[in-house]
């Protein structure tokens, strides 16, 4: 009998770092391929800090939470190696929710094929759920304008640094929060931030004051924590906050406070939530604004490659401690 | 020498309740009616809570702030005594910002003649700030939708009242939140409202839980205050948040934290605050969608007069204590 290896989620998290406890690593048997249906490789699986909402038990999340006993959600892209679809034949590239296992059986939907001749890692990093996050984000929620100021949490992050990039590309005065000098340094050198902030210096508000001398228009919000309120206190008439996610809260039992509604109400803010499956039906809309910047070379990336299907695990916690380098890809 | 009082700000306040210090009372001469002006004496004046944004230094608030040494902005009805205005007839009834004072000279800007045959009570409690607030607020900001859940807080206030009232004849499940019980008894028994809850309990969360079984959609905020995160915490996906009012913060020198913003990115809320002064444009379409609810009936209120000029400074007080009953009007 032939297998593969899958890992099901187990259990939910309850604050603190992802342990192995959560998780059963189990050896499927391969599944015969029907009518109609066709076998995938997984070659590459991304990591996405949505993934700690798909975990939680939170029934007003914005999707399903992953139910206990079955393979933990993800997407990927991988090969069909047998196929009894008309449509799809062995040998194409396919990407779409295949889960933590080696191998997918689908029947089509929900899977799309990849024909853009770049690597798996440049597809996860840039046109999967980082490229329509920061698109639907920066254009539909923030509705940029030239010369405004923008702010980006988590901004050496996949989807930070390309609303960063878009921005800057836009004519935007940007500035990237981070959490390490490496970062820093990447994100105004190689991506072309105007400013970085080391949100774990102790003169925050002084430095927001120096990057921003014209206050902030736009805050594109990915990880929480102090700088939060200290932003919204800078931020100008009729600022607009998208948030898009809140890693440092994710490992908390009970969250921080939030800002003070004060600066909302005499500054005029707009503050919007969004996730992205709201949006799947705009995401041929969304991948149209974003290609163009791509193809001028607006938009760089680099990923964090983990090897092997169980290094998923611990991988999650990457997204707390900061000490990934890029956008965070399993390689099976 | 006939002389007229006014009242003018010479000390911006710090937090804590508003004394006489921050205010000087003083006789200024009246005034030559030269040509193209008129002399209005003015006979009720509308005290508001956005008078301690007026008051506030912020100078990112949405509104220039009364200049020290100058007459205390308010909005007020009066009679014009003496006219060299083509337009402007004594005997005229006119509407606008008069300030704290007996008379006010104008060349009729920002003066708007009352046709309506209502007294001077009905028109400021509802035709004038607070039911153009409420408009925009509700129709504008809110976007309601009928079977929706509305929560109001400062419910039996000026804007709040009006706001349910709205709601509740738009088919939607209407909450107040109030600070004692004969205003949760005038909110229910007068008003109509579906429930209301007096934030001063100590088991609000149980009690938002039974008066909204089906969560909260719409969250139209005028205080602050502990309950701001318990009702968040209980909205419903895509819910907005109208950020009208602060009053519990305008009293403390460091307001206090909001809520997280964990529900916002889960629940994918909007939370935006807003001012009139945005929306002076709009005031005859806001007026339009106003005036068939009152014509129908559906819009009830109350004014709790004080007498004299100089009751307005104490008057500003019963914002924070909430001891009135109905919008505040100081009657000359």
């Amino acid at each position: 009998m032939t297998t593969f290896t899958a890992i099901n989620l187990v259990k939910r998290p309850a604050g603190g770092p992802i342990t192995k406890e959560l998780f059963e690593i189990v050896e499927k048997e391969m599944p015969t391929v029907g009518e109609g249906q066709f076998l995938v490789k997984q070659n590459h699986m991304s990591l996405d800090p949505a993934m700690f909402g798909w975990m939680s038990p939170d029934t007003n999340s914005y999707i399903p939470p992953v139910e206990l006993g079955s393979v933990m959600r993800s997407s990927g892209i991988g090969e069909i190696v047998e196929s009894n679809h008309p449509k799809f034949n062995v040998g194409d590239r396919v990407m779409g929710m295949m889960g933590w296992q080696q191998y997918f059986l689908s029947d089509g939907q929900g899977l799309n094929k990849v024909e853009a001749p770049l690597p798996d890692e440049a597809i996860l990093s840039v046109f999967a759920l980082p490229g329509i996050t920061a698109s639907q984000g920066y254009f539909n929620v923030g509705k940029p304008k030239k010369g405004e100021t923008i702010i980006v949490t988590g901004a050496a992050g996949s989807v930070g640094s390309i609303v960063g990039q878009l921005a800057k590309a836009d004519g935007l005065h940007v500035i990237g929060v981070v959490g390490n000098d490496e970062k820093a340094d990447w994100i105004v050198n190689t991506l072309g931030f105007d400013a970085a902030i080391n949100y774990k210096t102790d003169d925050l508000d002084a430095q927001l004051a120096k990057a921003a001398p014209n206050g902030i228009d736009m805050f594109f919000e990915n990880t929480a924590g102090p700088i939060q309120s200290l932003i919204v206190d800078r931020m100008n008439a009729h600022g607009r906050v998208m948030v898009c996610g809140l890693i440092a809260d994710y490992s908390k039992e009970v969250p921080s406070p939030g800002p003070s509604w004060v600066s909302v109400l005499k500054r005029r803010l707009t503050i919007q939530g969004f996730t992205m499956p709201d949006h799947y039906a705009q995401v041929p809309e969304l991948i149209g604004k974003l290609t163009p910047y791509v193809m001028a070379g607006k938009v760089k990336h680099r990923s964090h490659v983990l090897e092997g299907l169980e290094s998923a695990i611990e991988g999650l916690n990457l997204f707390f401690t900061g000490a990934n380098k890029g956008k965070l890809i399993v390689k099976l």
